[in-house]
């Protein structure tokens, strides 16, 4: 029994304006790297996620924990989300992620979880974009104008002198919008693209949609593209043609749930197009150099992310460890 | 798909101290009436608790969720609970409770869920004295000057018009301070006692200790006594005679919790003083009217409670509706 008397913490309350506004996409591709580096080395420990599903309501409640020991902080991410019933204005993804101490068990932040998961997942494509695109790329194509298309495209201009984007979006209006708010913001050349004619332009793809079937076919794809692919994180998704996958030097965020969850590998699969493990490795493997990266100009190399928790937490964490040297988000006594 | 578009509600975060403030234990009380009876009509939704345990840690993180169909509302008690590490100031189990919207999934509500734990025990057992205890009991014995001491004592005299509080603590000291504070709070006479001599006075009985063996003896309680024993939640836990469980009505928050988990039940049997089943039903069954409730002035009660999610839901839900009509709770639009 230790005999030092402590004052609990304040709960630091942080907004999405707030991270958006101090915490920079560099701060998460830096923490990305950190955050898969650690899982590949054993250093993390991400328990599975709890479900639980409503009776007779279309809701489900997600319950994601990751802890890294050396740090002394946990985090968890808590989704609420709608299966079938659309409302329009209310995001179907919705949550917080909070920030634990191991030791005291004190809950030290409470944070928007929605920025956040695009940020976590934009900022993986981008250090996969660190890794492995061509160092010279220039022309991005983005598929897919939501909420993580923004922050893939911010990612990638992170880390590569992008000065065009190609943008595919099955909704025209969408397309449009987004390229009006992103061109003042990133002060990019963007392109609405209604067919696939201009893709082979692209030297780094991102894809970020709901599909179900492939975007894109194998041979649009020109020698020594990168591709980072974000979407089909069930099994019923897929955004990549099979012989794309066959052909690429394919990096994972985890390779188990990507195998398992992403329709992508397993419809490839399903066809005889791959075989049951067409992953060269984790790209935590690359960092700890147990794998390698491109060697070569021409080969095509795809990073394919489910989305796993110790992303949410290595940026939750940072941003915590952040707001209190900055001093942003609002303090709050809730045990009071 | 609906088209009706609605405007995102802010998070209402709420302390401690506003719950204490603004809202009763005579309310928290009715809340429980419906927690119980829709836990034993079977129209709440009280799926398995999640637990997660870190490595080499003593943390362990619950997430416990309820949720009732006809409320439209889901609420989630979130806690940590240090196993072995003492930290002075820092209490072993901290927390909060959400409450979410189960058609929008948005999450209306983030409230400590420290005070809420023992409100919501204190309910329950003024509920069983509402229900069970003599109409003009007088005198309550407490065992146990913690957090749940003090909600057990405010809950009971809501309900009977005590007038003499015998007090129980191992620790005199910690005694003393509480008989202090809780005087100058209820005005109630209470009297720290020393040993269990003057336990026959005592008209009602509450066990809120973490003992691991019985408090007192079967022969030391009076006829016609009602017993709220809430301590005991593990199998290594033990407040009660094995002998006043034989001699007495039992009634329990549920059933299949208490059985398996409370060492009450567990040494009892395994003493074979109590059979498989000692209880006469669940008090959400005698409000079903089920179940018989007093028979006699002589007859010994007892209400025995693990501690339920429905109860945290239930005052958390009526909790955030309430802080709507009477403004108490900061709202934050974590989102924005």
């Amino acid at each position: 029994m230790s005999t030092k008397r402590l004052s609990r913490k304040p709960t630091r309350i942080i907004k999405a304006g707030e991270i958006k506004q101090y915490y920079s996409m560099k701060q998460a591709i830096d923490a990305m790297e950190r955050a898969f580096s650690s899982l590949s080395s054993g250093d993390s420990f991400v328990p599975l996620r709890n479900v639980s599903r409503l009776p007779s309501n279309d809701l489900l409640m997600l319950f994601k924990p990751a802890f890294v020991e050396t740090d002394k902080r946990v985090a968890i991410k808590f989704l609420t989300q709608r299966e079938k019933s659309c409302i329009m204005g209310i995001p179907v993804i919705q949550g917080v992620v909070f920030v634990i101490d191991s030791e005291t068990g004190e809950i030290l932040s409470i944070m928007d979880g929605e920025y956040i998961t695009a940020l976590r997942t934009g900022a993986a494509s981008g250090l996969a974009t660190r890794y492995f695109a061509g160092k010279d790329a220039q022309t991005l194509a983005l598929f897919g104008c939501g909420a993580q298309g923004k922050t893939q495209i911010e990612a990638v201009a992170c880390e590569r002198n992008i000065k065009k984007v190609l943008v595919f979006d099955k909704n025209s209006k969408r397309a449009e919008q987004f390229i009006s708010e992103m061109e003042e913001k990133l002060n990019l050349e963007m392109i609405f693209c209604k067919d696939t004619s201009m893709l082979a332009e692209a030297e780094i793809i991102c894809t970020a949609t709901n599909s179900t079937k492939p975007l894109f076919r194998r041979k649009e794809v020109k020698k020594g593209t990168h591709i980072n692919a974000i979407g089909s994180f069930q099994p019923h998704m897929q955004e990549l043609d099979p012989l794309l996958i066959k052909d690429a030097k394919v990096y994972v965020d985890q390779a188990e749930p990507c195998l398992k969850e992403s329709g992508d590998f397993i419809k490839a699969k399903a066809e005889g197009i791959i075989d049951n493990n067409p992953i060269v490795g984790e790209i935590g493997d690359f960092y700890l150099k147990k794998i390698p990266g491109r060697e070569s100009d021409d080969e095509i190399t795809l990073f394919k992310s489910v989305g796993v928790a110790i992303q949410d937490y290595a940026v939750a964490a940072d941003i915590y460890k952040f707001s209190l040297e900055k001093d942003f988000g609002l303090e709050i006594n809730l045990f009071e």
